[in-house]
């Protein structure tokens, strides 16, 4: 576990090594720190800061090997093995994602799909058979699953994530527009887009303090 | 603007928000930091500290009226209208987004999808009708549209993405595992699955800083 890095930075970090492949895929073999900071959106001073977090790497004056950078990369962010993800709740986003071309590369395999609709159960969806919520247990257990997506519905959330907890799942990648609680141990990552929607409309024509109290 | 406020403590207004209407639709008039706290995975401590930054809330001892905290979250959100929003590519979730059932009540109001692929321009998508990219300025005029939502393919994405702005767009939701740049003025958040993903990945298997430098 890294849990000594922070989450600001381990997103950073996530930043780097997308621009890391992408300067790898067009045959770039060493990167400065400015051109790091400047395809990440970031300042190349937080770009040697965040590195120095995860080891050694570089050295002054002619930057980073590609190869090397993103082999360490992936080595702090786990990356070094494939993850067995469950897809729990077969709607239009779950459908979606079980179609979406590439995970990472071979980093994550879908390798269950779940719903409790019966006109759903049996059904294909991309390369997977949908089962029932109930087969869940089993399913993690055959597979070694340790990460899901959740696409439920807003009030069916809580109660799914129950489910996949009890079933050993430590990583919910959560779609629902519901806060959910989980036990120490486990890990959500909120992918809310209703939220960015509304931090956009902050940005866009939020109103700052005001000025007087309310409310007593 | 409310530009003041800082993107953690927007982020948790959006949650506190959440938590609210979840509270108001259950009928509860009076909330305390302490529930809201609880609700929305953070300290009632935390939880006082970013409702100052809105104005002065609440009372001492006898918690928030949750019908005027909705209110002025909502005024500090800048969700006192209803905002027009694109969706710009029409694959998987493209077309998901365009069929989701509600997005935040009457805040957000899909107003164009848009693609370049003469099969699916002309075909409908929930209740839209797919329009060629090209038409992007004449329907953003048309509609007052100031947010999109960036469907595109990661290679297709900073090209949309300068396609909108162009059009005079200023809020991006980015589903695209690409790093996009846009002039000042321009917001783009991200809504990235497969950065989620990693993001796990290193919660439940990152490694810490290597002991050992590399690479010189």
């Amino acid at each position: 576990m890294a849990a000594s890095i922070p989450p600001a930075t381990v997103g950073r970090l996530v930043t780097y090594l997308r621009v890391v492949d992408e300067f790898a895929a067009v045959g770039v073999e060493r990167v400065s720190s400015d051109e790091l900071g400047e395809r990440a959106g970031t300042s190349a001073f937080q770009v040697r800061k965040d590195l120095a977090t995860c080891g050694r790497f570089g050295t002054r004056g002619s930057g980073y090997t590609v190869a090397t950078l993103e082999r360490e990369l992936r080595r702090v962010l786990g990356l070094t093995r494939s993850w067995p993800v469950a897809i729990v709740g077969m709607g239009r986003i779950g459908q979606a994602l079980a179609d979406y071309p590439n995970f990472g590369r071979q980093d994550f395999v879908l390798s269950g799909a779940f719903d409790v609709d019966p006109a759903k159960v049996g059904m294909r969806a991309g390369s997977l058979l949908i089962r029932h919520l109930d087969d869940l247990p089993d399913v993690v257990r055959e597979h070694g699953i340790e990460m899901a997506f959740l696409t439920v519905p807003a009030d069916a959330a809580q109660d799914a994530a129950k489910a996949l907890v009890g079933a050993g799942v430590r990583g919910l990648l959560n779609f629902a527009p519901a806060v959910i609680h989980v036990p120490a141990g486990v890990f959500v990552e909120s992918v809310d887009f209703v939220g960015g929607l509304q931090r956009l409309a902050f940005a866009l024509g939020g109103r700052p303090a005001s000025t007087v109290g309310i409310d007593g």
